[in-house]
């Protein structure tokens, strides 16, 4: 969203992203650039985000920085990805917040696991150099008394409490406990232990991150740079996508619902959705909204399932949108496969299941290519299937407007 | 100082004393009574005062919570001074405080022995069970973030900032740098870790005093009283005792600067004085102000040298003072002793000095009581002395008015 004009080749830096800080170019400052920095590195830059490992569902929202750090991996860059295990483990020290529940190292390092699983179709796990995994207890539990001193008086008081968040509860007089002043702190001491070159984060995360260039500045090192994305709004198109609010997409739904609730995004959010969540060149999309939202949630869904469950989604979701013109929202039919003796020729199914007059007629639709499974075109006429379990479940359809569900 | 009718065992608690909290008797807490701990406690209370050991002297406005800290080991108690090295090693991290300069540990230790050593006369070294000496960096060293943490976790912010000194500067948008929130928790700790009983300090020290009572409830100990003592007014009469004005008695001074000093002491500070610098009785003093100051400076001379140097000082003060009328200031007449024979009577010296006009006459004058050698009384008529060296740079002196320094 920079309105700078960048060579194309830095697509991939820009697209989506919110800001980067210092600015770029800076004339003020022409020796922080990260664009001259990208291109003139000769070796990969450490390229960080945190993660804190005390929920384990993550949702669209979440994917962002994800993906942008996928981009820096693609370029050639290293991913440090950063677990917020000591934090988590320690808890909320005044027992006040539920968000900050203490938990054990187990849960932890299980919600961690749980959370890199799913940004498996996220990320770059197996080029060799392009993904480090880091704990920040490795370096916060060796802390001491003088460490922490000198930390804390890189800050005032007047600083912490300039801070987004902060400002608002001083000012309204509800209780900021000192501790508070410690997490942008262990956030930005992260930075100097991992030597971060480029930390990115949701545009709420600014003072954090620049919290992290002081510290490494403090400490005599580079300052890294911040590259901020978006707060994603949810699918209602309107507040911060966000699991309390239902109006989330989670990265571990199944392919329909994901698809569901995606093929309804709110023309207002759509482009931002594209721009954010996938990489289609955004001055190719369809014209039609309608197909905008097709082409969003089958691109989605092919990112976290694959293109084959994507478009049996789609269709899946078309026909049951079809069928509630009839007024039954349950109401496709269904065929209950205990009928059918195993092993069993398709056509067959079709006759016995009523899609087709005859076997013969279920013949010719497969040849005509008329004739899907679970969303998929059959094409071999004798398709022959061995159990019930090889069908159970899936939907059977016939032309455009025939279907059954097989149970 | 509190109006609350106590009984007379415990005047040794309430002389002086600028507040004790939680108060005495507290109707509405009567579990929280230091009369009553003092009274019923079947061991020694463990009584804490802190020391900074950054500075090396210390005048009469340090001495007076020692003075108290005194008064409860003569009263069985156990004195727990503190040598709050850990600060003292770690210094100001931002580098901006010369109060806080960073000290070696060596320093800091021979800082600690010193300021140790001008106490000598305070406190009691001597008497087994009654004094602990410990140095914080045995505890605050050990302390790594998840403590840090939860002791921060314990305040708040706003809790932080209605603090003296804190509240003004934040007002006046003077920087406050975080790691000063640390002292009090740190200083807090330390009455956790020595398992205090109760804290003495000035009346500055109110809100760390308090701070250690939330800490030790915290991890569940019984909670310290707080001791608050005045901060002394210097010689001056109208501001803090401080180095820097030069209105102040160091402990270290010799007698007749110490006793030209206090020999002054304006009206209306001196029962404040005598209040919190001596035992002596408040409803014997005499009733002469000149008195008074004599009393005073004889009586804190004598504390810290002997009641020996204290006569001497004083009659040298005075000597002085006469001196001062003839317009030189250095007019005490010197007898050089080289011209004397050793063994040597001193009714020879009083001759030969013109001090008396024969020896016969040093003897009458010897015997009448009327000759004094640094302000003790000679009362030996045929008292003999060995070598100059027993009699060099004392102060011979007969009846009131002739004196004459031995050189």
């Amino acid at each position: 969203m920079s309105s700078v004009i960048t060579p194309d080749s830095l697509n991939w830096l820009y697209r989506g992203t919110s800001e980067i800080f210092p600015s770029q170019p800076d004339s003020n400052n022409p020796e922080e650039n990260l664009e001259k920095l990208i291109e003139k590195s000769d070796r990969p830059l450490r390229v960080k985000l945190g993660i804190d490992p005390t929920g384990t569902d993550i949702h669209l929202g979440h994917s962002i920085p994800f993906r942008k750090l996928r981009a820096f991996q693609d370029a050639g860059h290293t991913a440090v990805v950063i677990i917020g295990d000591f934090t988590a483990q320690i808890g909320d020290p005044t027992g006040k917040s539920e968000v900050r529940k203490q938990l054990t190292s187990e849960q932890v390092k299980s919600n961690a696991e749980n959370y890199l699983e799913q940004l498996r179709p996220i990320l770059d796990f197996d080029t060799p150099g392009r993904l480090e995994i880091r704990y920040n207890s490795e370096w916060l539990k060796e802390l001491n008394l003088a460490k922490i001193q000198e930390l804390l008086a890189t800050m005032t008081v007047g600083q912490m409490l300039a801070k987004e968040g902060f400002a608002e509860r001083y000012k309204q007089e509800n209780p900021i406990f000192l501790h508070e002043f410690l997490y942008p702190l262990m956030q930005g001491y992260d930075s100097v232990m991992i030597d971060a070159d480029v930390e990115l984060g949701g545009t709420d995360q600014k003072f954090n991150i620049a919290v992290g260039r002081d510290l490494q500045r403090h400490f005599g090192k580079k300052p890294q740079f911040g590259l901020l994305l978006p707060i994603l709004l949810g699918t209602d198109g309107s507040q911060k996508m966000s699991k309390s609010l239902n109006n989330y997409v989670g990265l571990k739904e199944d392919e329909l619902s994901m698809y569901s609730k995606l093929e309804k995004t709110p023309d207002a959010i759509i482009k931002d959705y594209f721009e954010l969540l996938t990489n289609l060149p955004l001055d190719q999309l369809p014209e039609n909204p309608r197909d905008c939202q097709k082409l969003l949630a089958l691109e989605i869904v092919t990112q976290f399932h694959s293109q084959k469950a994507a478009i049996t989604a789609q269709k899946t979701a078309e026909d049951l949108v079809k069928n509630k013109g009839t007024g039954a929202t349950d109401a496709v039919p269904e065929y209950d496969l205990s009928n059918v003796e195993f092993p069993a020729k398709l056509f067959y199914i079709l006759n016995a299941s009523g899609l087709c007059g005859s076997s013969g007629e279920g013949r010719r639709q497969i040849q005509g290519g008329a004739v899907r499974l679970d969303g998929e075109k059959i094409s071999d006429v004798n398709i022959t299937f061995d159990n019930l379990e090889q069908l159970s479940g899936k939907v059977l359809q016939v032309g455009k407007k025939k279907f059954i569900k097989l149970v």
